[in-house]
């Protein structure tokens, strides 16, 4: 298709579309032309996907042209994409640390008592520490007793997670589903939990006969 | 005590205080002559949590000055204080919206579903639809039936925090705990889930002997 019909099929302008070749988000069309070229579904999809990231999930075109290269660099292995992924999303957030991360002790006991494997490089466990140390800061003390049926939690969500990912898929689209699994359903469940606190919280007080 | 002192036990310049009173975020202190003032315990308390609300949460100054004014608007009932802290947290992330939000059928159905009361203010169901939308759109479809054990898992965490929460507290001390364990400790759950995803993921393509 000519890219009139892609910007109309995934409604980002052409403009913008022609932006995202230059910055290396969007793969060029095949040339059929000295100005045209010729673009099909994939680019279509692609487009879908970055709208998403950059709209929704608010991530610059710099991040969302590194998680994107992460997903086209990655196998068939869906642990080896999904590591990639999660490994794209968190160097993407994150300036470099030269100090070691707050609580790591307590963090460290907590994934082992979780018996949990996690790769040196994910920066989770720093995320968990920071907040962990900032909560405490503030006279919110959750040690690991308190935090363990939190991470049983998580775990149950993560298994859901995978569920979503399915099996059969290609490559190419279990690492997009991996990504949208990881980054865009964070807000749903955070609005998941908002909600939930909001009717505990009324049912605890204003108990209904 | 004076600002050099508040500015060392909270580790906040005496600059930034000044900003932060100017703005409204930090009540002023008790005059005690020209241009001195005495500052009080509840500062230090109230530093700590701006500051975690910026630099940890990365909310903008103005946005925390709402929050703040709405904790201290609250009376001593938890859920009225805990409406108000989600209330303002909403309006702090979110535009006006003309139109309707995007799935309010199907997440008004989740949320009956579920059985919960949820405030008609609360723009939680439209992070969701949103959220649902933005998959959908990119061929992850989320139905009810896929949803509602992911509502059940946030209404679990939701009662963790809760407990987290208490019941003996001051209001003040009840709603910063409120907010606290609202914003704050997303980051950190969000974190244990792309741990407990990372480990599943390995579990279930490089068994262990």
């Amino acid at each position: 298709m000519r890219v009139s019909e892609l910007s109309r099929r995934s409604g980002v302008s052409v403009a913008t579309i022609k932006y995202y070749i230059r910055e290396g988000l969007l793969p060029a069309g095949r040339p059929t032309g000295v100005k045209q070229a010729d673009y099909d579904e994939d680019h279509v999809r692609r487009l879908r996907l970055i709208r998403a990231l950059i709209s929704v999930r608010g991530l610059s075109v710099h991040t969302t042209a590194e998680i994107l290269r992460a997903i086209a660099d990655s196998d068939a292995n869906i642990h080896h994409t999904l590591g990639l992924v999660i490994g794209a999303l968190d160097a993407a957030s994150g300036e470099q640390h030269t100090e070691p991360p707050p609580m790591a002790g307590e963090v460290d006991l907590l994934i082992e008592e979780m018996g949990w494997v996690v790769h040196s490089s994910s920066t989770a466990p720093r995320t968990l520490g920071e907040a962990i140390a900032s909560l405490k800061q503030l006279d919110v003390d959750l040690d690991r007793r308190t935090l363990l049926p939190y991470a049983r939690l998580a775990e149950q969500i993560a298994a859901l997670d995978l569920e979503q990912l399915g099996d059969a898929a290609e490559p190419l689209e279990l690492a997009e589903r991996a990504v949208l699994m990881t980054v865009l359903f964070e807000p749903a469940l955070m609005a998941l939990r908002r909600m939930a606190q909001e009717h505990l919280s009324a049912a605890k007080h204003h108990p209904r006969p």
